[in-house]
């Protein structure tokens, strides 16, 4: 029985392993052993102890239900998983957990989740930009018309199109990369950061705690209460859910460009995949439309996250179970929403006919910023060249013309250029200005990254 | 495996089962089934066809797994059970999901989850409700002092704070029962919501679309495009988050009055309940924290809901992901939310003693306002019996003494009362105004209704 | 000088007025001189008292500046104005704020700007649905495509698509005008709530209170602390972020359907507006963009005014920054984006060639659903008839010729009908189903309301 | 008249000029000053008209009035400011905005006020850090008790737990600046961003963006649309509440620890300050409540910000009301939550003698995990210590017994220790670990950066 989409539709394998409830209880263990080395290491206790600690830390030897049957007793998860180790150690069972809080654990358990889970979306981020930029790459040269206000504005190209969102994936990917280098820290110091418990057994918490974190490849928090700060997590999903919004824009574009009416882009589409149950024609952008509907969930995670800063004292309990829903929710769907669109990116359909079909839909009105530009070298004020053209471009379309007609019964107009020139000025692909250029820098750009 | 705690740690079997991916598709086939019935009903196909396909439409005879089999090669959900629930029904097959589109399918028996998850709420809230309404009666003299802005203000009641409580409960548990009677509703109009497939088969769409509901016990939106209008959904989640707010506020309540130096009540504690792992002294208030934590969540799922009503046209996908993320998040956790402070409410330590040493902690100053009044109707101005008083009372405190003797010793004080009538004005008990029969009008109000 | 866009950009003065920092003096004044005139009735204080405190209680006499200059002494604005007003009223003023705390000025202040704030809604809320109404009457009968998916689906009408909005509309103007009956609550019940502070002056808290919301037209909450329960106001807020979020639907219809490809709709264009700097030929539509810009901002307040109900003790000061900012905000940019919408909807440009235009545009295909209805009325299973639909469709669309000349071509499908009546099968005005019914329906149902 | 309060409430002059609306013109102008000398450096338009345009370019000679007058009728502000201008400059006018787009100057203005708002709030952060380490060094030995779950844990200091408050303010502070350096992007790519005006003057766009920004100091956005992509934008909102939520914190944890029955820290309070209408003995800590009032309408500016990523095309305009709204409130807010902070902490009221009494309240027991650690140390298994510790110091509480006395009472304890070393095991002051060592280096890492 599931009834959460991410435990039974969304995200991919690896990413859900992650958050699994059983595979936290694995990086638990994972800590406990990692703290028995630690302690053995500093001459604390016995080296065979902390083998035979580690050699049980796993959900193999500690059973989650057992586990589980501890907890419904006492109402404290980690005091059970120390509990069931113990059980599991023999002699070497007191030396489990020594001069750790449960917190200890789980903030350190939760820094090896959120690095192997920001670990899992740089590199399918990095994937998908990689094939933003092979798109980018292929339709540099493919003048379309760009639209501002959903309104028919300037030719640009598809790949400056692309080039921008690879920019967009580019830096938000690259940010995650960093919040896992920096962003990521555990701690060892105990039930409220001054690292008592150690001062009793003759040892330096702050030395115990590097060795914990070298034996786990972690950083600790400058600085710890008996959790971590909660800044961290904040700007971590912060970051995932602005790559959520750079994805919802790509998505919404597809969406918008496969349109029955524009048909520029289309998903790719399966031959046996329906399309609807009653309309047989319909080729729907499911896989964009869902990266949409999933943006909004990633960004209602950043509230939580947000509000689980202020904890009070020396930490409450109140980010605890919010991060169990968070956590699991805005990774895996993140993850999701990251596959959906390397699928729709590399498998895109290109309508480049239908492209060149819309760019004359306005029947040459969308040149007027040349003309207007043109008007001004030749002399006419700005004012006097824009009004010229916003009537002659709204004659064009109200009367069916193309706005060349139009402009060659101008007088004003017309002293300016011959009809050659006036021609020139009109064609598309002589107007999308550094678009190519600007798009090969980009491509060099994440190109060599991804 | 399962990654979402409500998956594996919140929320009653009851409330998951609604929500559960199998029970969905029992959802489904349940208005399938309804479906087949309705258009028997209506003539328009054999009546033994209606029984084979209500006989065969649930998951016992239709396989989750073949669905999703199904859905892995058409990348459409609705037309995998559809098929699947075909292949069942030999020859009745064909009349399976006879002018229906997959929404008609899909809202209605989201109404249907809808209605039964509210049910569950209701349920709950009005239990938590009598509790709160029993305590308050248990409670209703018993005196301890009100505080604003963390500070000791007036005597209070412990009755006449839960009898707040319980009309914030009330009123949000009454509006979630309105809900569930007039704002969910459920669809058969079809493709863009004319009902225009009827119109073929020589029947009215309407006609239908009352006969399923009436198999089902729903309501039909007035109007509505493939999709119900979201604006619904998101009055529910919004009254299920205000719930979540009344709730968090009373968690906030026990656990601040739980601090160790408060300590006038508590939450239940099991026998063998851990408190720390390290702290062997401890009672923390872990289910408080807990639903604090989860009003977070809860209170996130308004965004995504309020998000999800502007969809475009005759409808889009945006609300289908999010919604199977959101809803049963809002409804597990706040069901789970419910059963908590159920616990904590039925099981409440009152520490009445504690309640009377605290009173007297502020040595008297927290009757200021009587003072100050009494002296206002003595004749002195209002500015004038303020200030005296204020400069009396932070004396009181800053001395170490109590209010009275500051007061013996103030002349212009002294000429307005006797010593007797003054020990009378500073009985902490004489002073609770109309607290007690306040809180006994909401006993009335709530207790009847619960 | 103004930095927040609804001091010098958006809102009506109307509304703006209501929210105003001087005029909020002026309700803090007029709750006083209530409070005053409701003493003299219980024969508390002396008629000709309260007569004048009345007279001077307003912002002509009890100076803005004065009210800034005490607060920044004593940094409590409520004991500022009161001081204010207590100077004008000589002999009198020992009579003002007699057994009020702070909050009963305030609160009950505000349950005044929150009741003329949701009249001003209301009133142009129901305008602007006379509106829909009226232009879904007027074009009740013209066909236009259906899309879902952003792809075309069924023909509808443009009445019907009204129709929906009217139904959104009306139901989030009727809510609002309940809110505004039913969930603005005062109080005048003291520091903590208990009503005390009265009982010293012999007489009941509870009937003051009645006498005073009697002179101001207001209900008292049923029970209170020191301030009014803050679960009400987030019930208004999420009521106006649903509204924000229906009319967000209907400016998002229009951006889309004034798209240059689709130009079926557009925004009334004033004859001298400029749409774009640069891009002359431009009409954006503005107003719509504005009104989906503001509706982010009013679902933003919906998680400030949630998270203000849980509140500790008898209250905290929580609530207070975060209503002035958040109250203000959600009013005054709804109201904005009502008043917008009405210009939008009153001058709605309609363009129906372009809507024939648009409803050839995949040459028959969107009549899919009818053929395969007819064929399995005809007796060919619903699986079959689909999968021949699919492929005939996607044939046409590919091939670029009309659905109609490929299903001439296919002997399974001719076996069915004739030629004539494939013709009369798509023909799409004999496809919108029940689309007037229900527009008619709504028509008379919202139309009388309006 | 003011609706808003961050224009007559909240905020300091200096930062609300930043965002006011004259000063927005005077930006606009600035920009289009820049322009103008960009364009005669590059050779383009006379440097005469340049200085021309540069001259006339601020609000005293572009007056306000007028370009609302002129945006009145066009319905457009950058058209309107640029009209005006020209109006201004004489025969230079017809240079002005050359080749711009209006969101040339828009977006290049807002990183004008992006920079200054954040160099405001760095300044301000790193005063109100320099005060945090001040006070963390003064209390570095302050000992005072830990609490988790609101609950007594262990010893900590004062300064401790400030240096936690440095650590999470110097990096968020930290991050602020550093996004001032390197999100703050501007653009001069033209209308779709592909700077096709500029070929038509035979230059290079990208020199002449460029130029532009060194005029202005600015730096341009590696590729951009219309619009500068709003993605850094969510970032700096992001990192902006996440510093206000480590100012909650902090305002939370005074809120919390001036409680009546606490009284260990303080809020400053001036002589003629009044806490209450009605309690003059209170002193409530309103500026740490309106500091966490505040937070809540920062952290919600966060979904707006996030919500505008997603653009349409080239853009679209919902971008732009949204952020005229949402970027001066979470500026002014921020910024006066800043000063505010910087008075509380400037003047935080410590009290010593209160510490000591609190840290004796628990009798003991909070020094349950020393004993467990010192019985683990002698032999004991971990289980059983713990066990051992909880049933004793419960009995202690239980019977208002100081934990010493229970022990002393228990034989297998007593095996393990003198009674001597068990009065130095149950010393707080002994048991605050490394709290002193980290204050001092944090206190090293930040003091030397604030």
């Amino acid at each position: 029985m599931s009834s959460h989409p991410i435990d039974y539709r969304y995200g991919s394998k690896e990413m859900r392993a992650v958050w699994d409830e059983e595979q936290r209880l694995d990086y638990y263990l994972k800590v406990e052993a990692a703290l028995a080395r630690a302690l053995a290491k500093l001459g604390k206790i016995p080296a065979p102890a902390a083998k035979e600690i580690t050699g049980k830390a796993d959900s193999k030897h500690v059973k989650l239900a057992r586990v589980r049957a501890i907890e419904a007793e006492t109402k404290h998860d980690v005091m059970a998983m120390v509990k069931a180790l113990t059980e599991q150690c023999g002699e070497a069972g007191k030396y489990v957990h020594l001069t750790a809080t449960s917190y200890d654990i789980v903030d350190t358990a939760q820094a090896i989740q959120l690095k192997e889970g920001l670990g899992i979306l740089v590199k399918k981020g990095k994937k998908l930009l990689g094939t933003l930029v092979h798109q980018a790459e292929k339709h540099a040269g493919t003048t379309m018309v760009g639209r501002t206000h959903g309104q028919h504005a300037l030719p640009i190209t598809l790949g400056f199109k692309l080039a921008n969102y690879a920019e967009k994936l580019g830096s938000g990917i690259r940010n995650l990369e960093w919040d896992r280098e920096n962003l990521v820290q555990a701690k060892f110091s105990g039930a409220v950061g001054t690292y008592s418990a150690q001062t009793l057994y003759e040892m330096k918490g702050t030395s115990l705690e590097q060795a914990v974190m070298k034996e786990l490849g972690l950083t600790p928090a400058p600085i710890s209460t008996q959790v971590v700060a909660r800044e961290n997590i904040a700007r971590i999903v912060a970051d995932m859910a602005v790559v959520a919004g750079s994805l919802e824009q790509m998505a919404k574009e597809v969406r918008n460009l496969q349109r029955t009416e524009i048909g520029e882009l289309g998903e790719p589409f399966g031959k046996s995949q329906v399309g609807s149950s009653t309309m047989a024609q319909k080729k729907n952008p499911v896989d964009c439309e869902n990266v949409c509907a999933n943006a909004r969930v990633v960004r209602s995670c950043v509230a939580v996250a947000l509000e689980n800063i202020a904890l009070e004292h020396e930490r409450d309990l109140t980010n605890s179970a919010s991060e169990r829903s968070m956590l699991p929710t805005a990774f895996i769907l993140l993850d999701d929403m990251l596959d959906r669109m390397e699928g729709v990116m590399a498998g895109l359909v290109v309508n480049e006919e239908q492209m060149r079909y819309n760019l004359g839909l306005t029947r040459g009105a969308i040149m007027a910023e040349a003309l207007i530009t043109h008007l001004v070298k030749k002399g006419i004020g700005r004012q006097d060249a824009h009004e010229l053209m916003r009537i002659a471009s709204q004659k064009a379309i109200r009367e069916g013309r193309d706005l060349k007609e139009v402009i060659l019964e101008d007088k004003i107009a017309m002293n300016t250029f011959s009809e050659q020139e006036l021609a020139e000025l009109l064609d598309y692909s002589n107007y999308t200005g550094q678009a190519i250029e600007k798009t090969k820098e980009i491509i060099n750009k994440w190109g060599k990254w991804a």
